[in-house]
């Protein structure tokens, strides 16, 4: 099997399973438990805490454990604003930002949507105009998600800086990580969220990146873990898992990024010898590498994607929340510009530091040989 | 080692743990991708949540799977209500239906807090005279999580529907699962909140009943799984446990449940003859076995937790929730009446029916050996 359908979802590692496993039989007590049981869990949860925030910079206390990445979308913006507060977001955003902006749209908050050049980057400019004193909230992607696009994270939030001194800004680092580098810090970013399940983690667990000295409103109300900012039982294997998932992808992240550079490059000289292929992907100084965006002309998307899992190659025609409703079509695409016939023929092909050089090699020469007999076929 | 705190949490089954790493390791694609993989992890979602639905009476399509019964309650009451409805709920709720109705007050929400008795049951004619023509939504418990009442659900229900037919019921079936049998369509609920991690399931997963028909609004918005009620990529591994354990419950669930009822008389039994002992858990028409709370008199119940500790017995002063908070003090000792030297001494023994009855005998004979000397000490 070769799975380059990585941005909808990884296979968790080995270690992780063991970790997953090992919590689930040795250490299932309650963390809000007063006895040993739970004391042994609590510090499992503080382990874990330590070995996520390390990856992108944070203090362990800066860290929100959540069911995963739309959990953690939706904490950070409903969690950041109030009534009538302008906010400002992208057009090419996961549902679980742009969908939410267009509910409290229709609830009453004024919202800019921004637009996106070629390239997937939000216009500066427009950012610029946008913001007002009123303005609460910026939220942008770090990668986008469909096409890899970085977005110049730290040059938004220094505007938004420059222009706004109390506006805060959440970005959504789902996609980022384990695809480029994260410092929090660095960023100054106000909110981020996270997934693990992106980066080889359990399914189902995430986190929220909050600012030290954020006044962030719960989005869940109870037991009051998670300092009061998430009730509910700690899911603690997961959360274990998250925690192994994110040291292993720390060991040595310089070189898994430029294996998947290498990958990436090997891919697209390969496929720029094919006839009608169009890179929907950014150029390199603005590409997360592990998402590459392709349009086969002459092919439909769908088609492809069954011929290639006659090779047992899973790749996507688009993220995962899209591909099966016809309500969530794809957006990202038409808003860098993309004509129908090259959304209808898009690929996605998204690379994990753990595939390897012949998998992409194999997956090449199986799409040489699909390609012209399904062109044929059409015609 | 004997665990008497199943009502914090419980061990996963072994058949659970199986399932849950057999999916990360072979059934590790995100159920809405287009390819073979997304598929499989599809179908695995389907067949969890008909095992879940078949513990309950409900159809498949009724069950929404959430991060848990934190999450299942906060959904529930918020998409359940709009701003000015009249809220009905009692005053021993768990946190995450208590504190939440708090805030909702806060936030100009009218709401009636229920008194209870001395076996911790509402008081029916309080709750007959409370509902109003603008009365939203009345949220109870099925089973109290600190002394293990068992509420009059039909009978409240049947009050509800009587006295206003746009009433809304939600039931907070959390510690209910595994300890009594629980029907939705005889009940006839309208929504009503399960935790997996509480029936030897995996932490970080629950669901909420939401009956055909309801029209809730979601708590997370974004890519739309679980028909648009909450969104984010499912927690596959979990749910399917959850499925796991949900089947494994099922099985002669009556003579689980009579097994439990064994155990607790055999512990009553010999805790009254005792001296200084005062069972706080209602008589046994109307309680769930497996929550048996005691005060011992003139012993603190930290004490007395650490002290059996030393003999690797596990239990707690009251829900994992308030165990080690100063700020969530336990609330519902004082509701049912009890003086502040019951409710120091007060330990909860909560049972599972993986619990044999020599771990009873075992944890008998130390409490037999323990209690003379810690009241010695304390004289």
């Amino acid at each position: 099997m070769i799975y380059f359908d990585n941005s909808a979802t990884t296979k968790p590692r080995s270690q992780v399973v063991h970790e997953v496993t090992e919590c689930m039989e040795k250490c299932f007590g309650n963390p809000s438990s007063a006895h040993r049981l739970g004391m042994d869990a609590e510090k499992k949860l503080k382990m874990a805490r330590e070995r996520v925030a390390r990856l992108i910079n944070a203090k362990p206390g800066e860290l929100v454990f959540t069911s995963g990445g739309s959990e953690a979308n939706n904490m950070a913006i409903l969690g950041a604003i109030d009534k009538g507060q302008h906010l400002i977001t992208s057009r090419i955003e996961h549902p679980s930002v742009l969908r939410l902006f267009e509910k409290l749209e229709k609830d009453g908050f004024p919202v800019t949507y921004l637009d996106v050049d070629r390239s997937g980057l939000v216009n500066l400019e427009q950012l610029a105009a946008a913001i007002q004193e009123n303005t609460r909230l910026v939220s942008v992607m770090h990668v986008n998600n469909e096409i890899g696009t970085i977005q110049p994270v730290p040059k938004i939030i220094q505007l938004v800086r420059e222009k706004n001194r109390k506006a805060k800004v959440h970005v959504d680092g789902v996609q980022a990580l384990g695809k480029v580098a994260v410092d929090v810090k660095k960023l100054d970013v106000d909110l981020m969220s996270l997934s693990a399940h992106k980066i080889h983690g359990p399914k189902g667990v995430g986190a929220l990146y909050v600012k030290n000295g954020f006044n962030l409103k719960p989005l869940m109300i109870g037991g009051g873990q998670e300092a009061d900012l998430r009730s509910g039982t700690e899911n603690l294997p997961g959360i274990s898992g998250f925690g192994v998932a994110a040291e292993l992808l720390g060991e040595d992240l310089e070189a898994k990024l430029a294996h998947v550079k290498a990958l990436k490059l090997y891919f697209i000289t390969m496929l720029q010898a094919l006839d009608g292929v169009l890179i929907n992907s950014p150029a390199d100084d603005v590409h997360a590498d592990a998402i590459l965006n392709v349009s086969f002309e002459d092919v439909k998307g769908e088609v492809l994607l069954r011929a290639l899992e006659d090779y047992e190659i899973y790749v996507s025609t688009g993220s995962a929340c899209s591909a099966r409703k016809a309500a969530h079509r794809n957006y990202v695409l038409p808003a860098i510009g993309l004509k129908e016939r090259h959304i209808e023929g898009a690929i996605r092909f998204s690379f994990s530091h753990l595939n390897k050089l012949d998998e992409v090699e194999k997956a090449m020469a199986a799409l040489y040989k699909i390609l012209p007999v399904l062109r044929r076929v059409k015609k």
